[in-house]
Protein backbone atom coordinates (compact mmCIF):
# COMPACT_ATOMS: atom_id res chain seq x y z
CA UNK A 1 0.00 0.00 0.00
CA UNK A 2 2.72 2.63 0.93
CA UNK A 3 4.51 1.29 -1.92
CA UNK A 4 1.60 2.04 -4.12
CA UNK A 5 1.37 5.11 -2.89
CA UNK A 6 4.54 6.37 -3.03
CA UNK A 7 4.88 4.89 -6.67
CA UNK A 8 1.86 7.51 -7.41
CA UNK A 9 3.74 10.22 -5.77
CA UNK A 10 6.65 9.75 -7.69
CA UNK A 11 4.79 10.02 -11.04
CA UNK A 12 3.00 12.28 -10.01
CA UNK A 13 5.78 14.61 -9.01
CA UNK A 14 7.82 13.86 -12.41
CA UNK A 15 4.64 15.23 -13.94
CA UNK A 16 4.30 17.90 -11.72
CA UNK A 17 8.49 18.36 -11.89
CA UNK A 18 7.63 18.45 -15.84
CA UNK A 19 4.87 20.69 -16.17
CA UNK A 20 7.33 23.20 -13.72
CA UNK A 21 10.42 22.90 -16.59
CA UNK A 22 7.96 24.09 -19.04
CA UNK A 23 6.60 27.14 -17.11
CA UNK A 24 7.59 30.76 -18.51
CA UNK A 25 8.59 32.65 -15.49
CA UNK A 26 6.62 36.56 -14.92
CA UNK A 27 8.93 39.15 -15.47
CA UNK A 28 8.34 42.13 -13.68
CA UNK A 29 10.37 45.19 -12.17
CA UNK A 30 11.64 44.54 -9.15
CA UNK A 31 10.49 46.30 -5.53
CA UNK A 32 12.02 47.03 -2.21
CA UNK A 33 10.68 43.88 -0.74
CA UNK A 34 12.74 42.19 -3.41
CA UNK A 35 15.86 43.34 -1.86
CA UNK A 36 16.80 39.71 0.25
CA UNK A 37 15.95 37.68 -3.04
CA UNK A 38 18.00 40.07 -4.99
CA UNK A 39 20.96 40.08 -2.51
CA UNK A 40 20.90 36.13 -2.42
CA UNK A 41 21.23 36.15 -6.26
CA UNK A 42 24.02 38.25 -5.93
CA UNK A 43 25.78 36.58 -3.51
CA UNK A 44 24.93 33.22 -5.49
CA UNK A 45 26.48 34.45 -8.59
CA UNK A 46 29.93 35.74 -6.49
CA UNK A 47 30.07 32.22 -5.68
CA UNK A 48 30.29 30.79 -9.31
CA UNK A 49 32.74 33.83 -10.05
CA UNK A 50 35.20 32.52 -7.62
CA UNK A 51 34.62 34.95 -5.17
CA UNK A 52 31.84 34.54 -2.23
CA UNK A 53 34.20 37.14 0.20
CA UNK A 54 34.03 39.76 -2.13
CA UNK A 55 30.04 40.91 -1.53
CA UNK A 56 30.23 43.90 0.92
CA UNK A 57 26.33 45.04 0.42
CA UNK A 58 23.66 43.82 2.59
CA UNK A 59 20.40 43.94 2.41
CA UNK A 60 19.79 47.98 3.79
CA UNK A 61 22.16 48.79 1.11
CA UNK A 62 20.28 47.10 -1.94
CA UNK A 63 17.15 48.86 -0.42
CA UNK A 64 18.71 51.85 -0.47
CA UNK A 65 20.58 52.73 -3.65
CA UNK A 66 17.68 50.63 -5.75
CA UNK A 67 14.82 51.28 -4.14
CA UNK A 68 15.26 55.28 -2.73
CA UNK A 69 14.73 58.60 -3.92
CA UNK A 70 17.45 58.71 -6.62
CA UNK A 71 18.16 55.08 -7.22
CA UNK A 72 21.64 53.91 -8.98
CA UNK A 73 20.39 50.73 -10.67
CA UNK A 74 16.69 49.48 -12.13
CA UNK A 75 16.07 45.48 -11.34
CA UNK A 76 14.04 43.29 -13.60
CA UNK A 77 13.01 40.11 -11.83
CA UNK A 78 11.70 36.26 -12.55
CA UNK A 79 9.25 35.02 -10.41
CA UNK A 80 8.19 31.29 -10.67
CA UNK A 81 5.68 30.11 -8.22
CA UNK A 82 6.04 33.68 -6.00
CA UNK A 83 9.73 32.76 -5.74
CA UNK A 84 11.95 35.16 -7.07
CA UNK A 85 14.17 33.06 -9.30
CA UNK A 86 16.50 35.46 -11.26
CA UNK A 87 17.64 38.39 -12.07
CA UNK A 88 18.67 41.27 -14.20
CA UNK A 89 19.80 44.79 -12.60
CA UNK A 90 21.26 47.58 -14.96
CA UNK A 91 21.94 50.89 -15.03
CA UNK A 92 22.25 53.97 -17.37
CA UNK A 93 25.86 54.60 -18.82
CA UNK A 94 26.73 57.01 -20.85
CA UNK A 95 28.89 56.78 -24.41
CA UNK A 96 30.87 59.86 -25.91
CA UNK A 97 30.71 58.58 -29.23
CA UNK A 98 26.93 56.63 -28.82
CA UNK A 99 25.27 58.59 -25.81
CA UNK A 100 22.98 57.01 -23.43
CA UNK A 101 23.88 53.33 -22.96
CA UNK A 102 22.49 50.62 -20.33
CA UNK A 103 25.27 48.28 -18.56
CA UNK A 104 23.97 44.75 -17.29
CA UNK A 105 25.48 44.52 -14.33
CA UNK A 106 24.68 41.25 -13.26
CA UNK A 107 21.98 38.64 -15.17
CA UNK A 108 21.53 35.75 -12.55
CA UNK A 109 19.17 32.41 -12.29
CA UNK A 110 19.49 30.61 -9.55
CA UNK A 111 21.48 27.06 -10.08
CA UNK A 112 18.85 24.91 -9.80
CA UNK A 113 16.60 26.90 -12.17
CA UNK A 114 19.11 27.20 -15.26
CA UNK A 115 18.95 25.61 -18.31
CA UNK A 116 15.23 26.11 -18.54
CA UNK A 117 15.20 29.55 -20.44
CA UNK A 118 14.71 31.83 -17.38
CA UNK A 119 17.90 33.52 -18.61
CA UNK A 120 16.96 33.88 -21.88
CA UNK A 121 13.40 35.91 -20.92
CA UNK A 122 15.13 38.09 -18.41
CA UNK A 123 17.71 38.87 -21.17
CA UNK A 124 14.99 39.39 -23.73
CA UNK A 125 12.88 41.62 -21.01
CA UNK A 126 16.15 43.76 -20.66
CA UNK A 127 16.83 44.45 -24.48
CA UNK A 128 12.91 44.92 -25.18
CA UNK A 129 13.55 47.67 -21.75
CA UNK A 130 16.95 49.36 -23.65
CA UNK A 131 15.56 49.32 -27.20
CA UNK A 132 11.86 50.77 -26.18
CA UNK A 133 13.81 53.40 -24.28
CA UNK A 134 15.88 54.25 -27.18
CA UNK A 135 19.35 53.76 -25.81
CA UNK A 136 22.18 53.66 -28.48
CA UNK A 137 23.69 50.72 -26.77
CA UNK A 138 23.84 47.87 -24.25
CA UNK A 139 26.87 46.34 -22.86
CA UNK A 140 28.36 44.20 -20.19
CA UNK A 141 31.16 42.12 -18.87
CA UNK A 142 32.03 38.53 -18.91
CA UNK A 143 34.49 36.13 -17.37
CA UNK A 144 37.32 34.92 -20.67
CA UNK A 145 36.65 31.52 -19.28
CA UNK A 146 33.11 31.71 -18.95
CA UNK A 147 32.64 30.06 -22.72
CA UNK A 148 29.12 28.75 -22.75
CA UNK A 149 28.34 32.65 -21.89
CA UNK A 150 29.99 34.10 -24.40
CA UNK A 151 28.61 31.61 -26.82
CA UNK A 152 24.95 32.43 -25.41
CA UNK A 153 25.89 36.13 -26.09
CA UNK A 154 27.53 35.78 -29.31
CA UNK A 155 24.70 33.97 -30.83
CA UNK A 156 22.29 36.94 -30.12
CA UNK A 157 23.92 39.15 -31.69
CA UNK A 158 26.54 40.69 -29.12
CA UNK A 159 30.05 41.16 -29.90
CA UNK A 160 32.95 40.47 -27.50
CA UNK A 161 35.49 43.00 -27.72
CA UNK A 162 38.96 41.52 -27.35
CA UNK A 163 41.37 44.85 -27.51
CA UNK A 164 39.76 46.20 -24.52
CA UNK A 165 41.04 45.63 -20.85
CA UNK A 166 38.72 46.90 -17.71
CA UNK A 167 40.80 49.17 -15.13
CA UNK A 168 39.94 49.48 -11.86
CA UNK A 169 41.04 51.49 -8.09
CA UNK A 170 39.57 50.63 -5.33
CA UNK A 171 39.14 53.06 -2.07
CA UNK A 172 42.30 51.62 -0.67
CA UNK A 173 44.56 52.91 -3.53
CA UNK A 174 42.55 56.13 -4.34
CA UNK A 175 43.44 57.04 -0.78
CA UNK A 176 47.14 55.48 -1.55
CA UNK A 177 47.21 57.52 -4.70
CA UNK A 178 46.12 60.93 -3.58
CA UNK A 179 48.12 60.68 0.14
CA UNK A 180 51.39 60.56 -2.77
CA UNK A 181 49.97 63.00 -4.66
CA UNK A 182 48.95 66.38 -2.98
CA UNK B 1 67.47 94.85 -38.47
CA UNK B 2 64.60 91.52 -39.61
CA UNK B 3 67.09 89.28 -38.58
CA UNK B 4 68.23 90.87 -35.34
CA UNK B 5 64.41 90.99 -34.29
CA UNK B 6 63.75 87.68 -35.45
CA UNK B 7 66.42 86.48 -33.05
CA UNK B 8 65.06 88.66 -30.10
CA UNK B 9 61.40 87.08 -30.36
CA UNK B 10 62.95 83.68 -31.08
CA UNK B 11 64.41 83.94 -27.64
CA UNK B 12 61.60 85.51 -26.26
CA UNK B 13 59.15 82.75 -27.66
CA UNK B 14 61.28 79.95 -26.47
CA UNK B 15 61.19 81.64 -22.89
CA UNK B 16 57.64 82.13 -22.83
CA UNK B 17 57.29 78.24 -24.32
CA UNK B 18 59.08 77.15 -21.42
CA UNK B 19 57.04 79.26 -19.22
CA UNK B 20 53.97 77.68 -20.70
CA UNK B 21 55.21 74.37 -20.49
CA UNK B 22 55.96 74.94 -16.38
CA UNK B 23 52.25 76.47 -15.92
CA UNK B 24 49.52 74.16 -14.00
CA UNK B 25 46.46 74.00 -15.45
CA UNK B 26 43.44 75.10 -14.38
CA UNK B 27 40.53 72.47 -13.06
CA UNK B 28 37.54 73.70 -13.03
CA UNK B 29 33.63 71.54 -13.48
CA UNK B 30 32.56 72.00 -16.65
CA UNK B 31 30.07 73.96 -17.86
CA UNK B 32 27.71 73.78 -20.60
CA UNK B 33 29.38 76.38 -22.51
CA UNK B 34 31.87 74.11 -22.65
CA UNK B 35 29.89 71.66 -25.00
CA UNK B 36 31.67 73.12 -28.12
CA UNK B 37 35.54 72.36 -26.52
CA UNK B 38 34.02 69.02 -24.89
CA UNK B 39 33.16 67.54 -28.39
CA UNK B 40 36.62 68.71 -30.14
CA UNK B 41 38.15 66.48 -27.39
CA UNK B 42 35.76 63.66 -27.67
CA UNK B 43 36.54 63.68 -31.65
CA UNK B 44 40.75 64.09 -30.96
CA UNK B 45 40.60 60.96 -29.09
CA UNK B 46 38.15 58.79 -31.20
CA UNK B 47 40.75 59.90 -34.06
CA UNK B 48 43.61 58.35 -31.52
CA UNK B 49 41.45 55.50 -31.24
CA UNK B 50 41.36 54.75 -34.93
CA UNK B 51 37.62 55.41 -35.20
CA UNK B 52 36.95 59.00 -35.82
CA UNK B 53 33.93 58.39 -37.84
CA UNK B 54 32.21 56.09 -34.66
CA UNK B 55 31.48 59.83 -32.67
CA UNK B 56 27.83 59.97 -33.48
CA UNK B 57 26.93 62.78 -30.95
CA UNK B 58 26.70 67.31 -31.73
CA UNK B 59 27.38 69.62 -29.69
CA UNK B 60 23.33 69.84 -28.37
CA UNK B 61 24.16 66.38 -27.19
CA UNK B 62 26.68 67.06 -25.47
CA UNK B 63 24.41 70.12 -24.04
CA UNK B 64 21.66 67.83 -23.43
CA UNK B 65 22.76 65.55 -21.89
CA UNK B 66 25.63 66.68 -19.51
CA UNK B 67 24.05 69.91 -18.30
CA UNK B 68 20.20 69.37 -18.76
CA UNK B 69 18.09 68.47 -15.81
CA UNK B 70 19.54 65.22 -14.94
CA UNK B 71 22.88 65.05 -16.27
CA UNK B 72 23.87 61.47 -17.50
CA UNK B 73 27.49 62.60 -16.94
CA UNK B 74 30.02 64.86 -14.94
CA UNK B 75 32.88 66.43 -16.50
CA UNK B 76 36.34 68.63 -15.14
CA UNK B 77 37.94 70.54 -17.74
CA UNK B 78 41.25 71.45 -17.79
CA UNK B 79 42.21 75.05 -18.81
CA UNK B 80 45.27 76.89 -19.75
CA UNK B 81 45.34 80.37 -20.67
CA UNK B 82 41.36 80.42 -21.19
CA UNK B 83 41.28 77.38 -23.34
CA UNK B 84 40.04 73.91 -22.62
CA UNK B 85 42.92 71.88 -23.46
CA UNK B 86 41.82 68.62 -21.41
CA UNK B 87 39.02 66.95 -19.59
CA UNK B 88 37.75 64.00 -17.74
CA UNK B 89 33.99 62.77 -18.33
CA UNK B 90 32.71 60.25 -15.85
CA UNK B 91 29.26 58.86 -14.68
CA UNK B 92 27.94 56.90 -11.49
CA UNK B 93 27.84 53.12 -11.76
CA UNK B 94 26.84 50.31 -9.40
CA UNK B 95 28.65 47.37 -8.23
CA UNK B 96 26.46 44.82 -6.82
CA UNK B 97 29.67 43.66 -4.66
CA UNK B 98 30.65 47.24 -3.67
CA UNK B 99 28.00 50.18 -4.07
CA UNK B 100 28.13 53.44 -5.56
CA UNK B 101 31.36 53.20 -8.25
CA UNK B 102 32.50 55.93 -10.77
CA UNK B 103 33.15 54.97 -14.52
CA UNK B 104 35.84 57.26 -15.95
CA UNK B 105 34.35 57.61 -19.34
CA UNK B 106 37.29 59.66 -20.96
CA UNK B 107 40.50 61.24 -19.87
CA UNK B 108 41.83 63.41 -22.75
CA UNK B 109 44.28 65.84 -23.10
CA UNK B 110 45.05 67.35 -26.53
CA UNK B 111 47.40 65.98 -28.35
CA UNK B 112 49.84 69.22 -28.27
CA UNK B 113 49.66 69.46 -25.07
CA UNK B 114 50.51 66.12 -23.66
CA UNK B 115 53.24 65.35 -21.80
CA UNK B 116 53.35 67.70 -19.39
CA UNK B 117 51.50 66.58 -16.64
CA UNK B 118 48.12 68.05 -17.24
CA UNK B 119 46.31 64.20 -17.60
CA UNK B 120 48.09 63.39 -14.05
CA UNK B 121 46.51 67.02 -12.98
CA UNK B 122 42.69 65.91 -14.05
CA UNK B 123 43.34 62.33 -13.30
CA UNK B 124 44.18 63.44 -9.62
CA UNK B 125 41.03 65.79 -9.78
CA UNK B 126 39.30 62.96 -10.65
CA UNK B 127 40.10 60.28 -8.35
CA UNK B 128 39.97 63.61 -5.19
CA UNK B 129 36.25 63.74 -6.67
CA UNK B 130 35.57 59.97 -6.08
CA UNK B 131 37.44 59.26 -2.93
CA UNK B 132 35.61 62.49 -1.33
CA UNK B 133 32.25 60.72 -2.48
CA UNK B 134 32.93 58.29 -0.79
CA UNK B 135 32.62 55.82 -4.00
CA UNK B 136 34.28 52.52 -3.32
CA UNK B 137 35.99 51.66 -6.56
CA UNK B 138 36.50 53.91 -9.92
CA UNK B 139 36.98 52.00 -13.33
CA UNK B 140 37.82 52.84 -16.68
CA UNK B 141 39.02 50.44 -19.81
CA UNK B 142 41.71 50.99 -21.99
CA UNK B 143 43.38 49.67 -25.01
CA UNK B 144 45.57 46.62 -24.60
CA UNK B 145 47.62 48.04 -27.28
CA UNK B 146 47.88 51.39 -25.15
CA UNK B 147 50.96 50.36 -23.10
CA UNK B 148 52.38 53.75 -21.89
CA UNK B 149 48.42 54.55 -20.54
CA UNK B 150 48.26 51.23 -18.63
CA UNK B 151 52.07 51.57 -17.37
CA UNK B 152 50.42 55.18 -16.17
CA UNK B 153 47.10 53.57 -14.62
CA UNK B 154 49.23 50.67 -12.41
CA UNK B 155 52.17 53.03 -11.44
CA UNK B 156 49.55 54.58 -9.69
CA UNK B 157 47.94 51.92 -8.37
CA UNK B 158 45.27 51.22 -10.60
CA UNK B 159 44.55 46.95 -11.29
CA UNK B 160 44.59 46.17 -15.31
CA UNK B 161 41.96 43.08 -14.85
CA UNK B 162 43.09 40.59 -17.12
CA UNK B 163 40.09 37.89 -17.78
CA UNK B 164 37.62 40.21 -18.16
CA UNK B 165 35.79 40.69 -21.60
CA UNK B 166 33.83 43.84 -22.51
CA UNK B 167 30.31 42.66 -24.62
CA UNK B 168 28.23 45.18 -26.46
CA UNK B 169 25.08 45.21 -28.72
CA UNK B 170 24.66 48.04 -30.28
CA UNK B 171 20.63 49.54 -31.48
CA UNK B 172 20.32 47.43 -34.92
CA UNK B 173 22.08 44.23 -32.94
CA UNK B 174 19.27 44.75 -30.21
CA UNK B 175 16.09 44.90 -33.37
CA UNK B 176 17.36 42.31 -35.18
CA UNK B 177 17.33 39.95 -31.75
CA UNK B 178 13.94 41.13 -30.51
CA UNK B 179 12.31 40.13 -33.84
CA UNK B 180 13.70 37.00 -33.85
CA UNK B 181 12.95 36.57 -29.85
CA UNK B 182 9.28 37.54 -29.74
Amino acid sequence: MIFIVTFGDTIYMSYFYNEIKKMKAIIRTAIASDSSAILSLIKELALFEKEPESVKLIESDIKKYGFGTTPLFRCLVAELQHKVIGMALFYPRFSTWKGPTFHLEDLIVSEIYKGRGYGTQLYSAFIRDAYDLGVQRIEWNVLDWNIPAIRFYENSGAIVLQDWKTVQMDAQAMKNYLAKNK
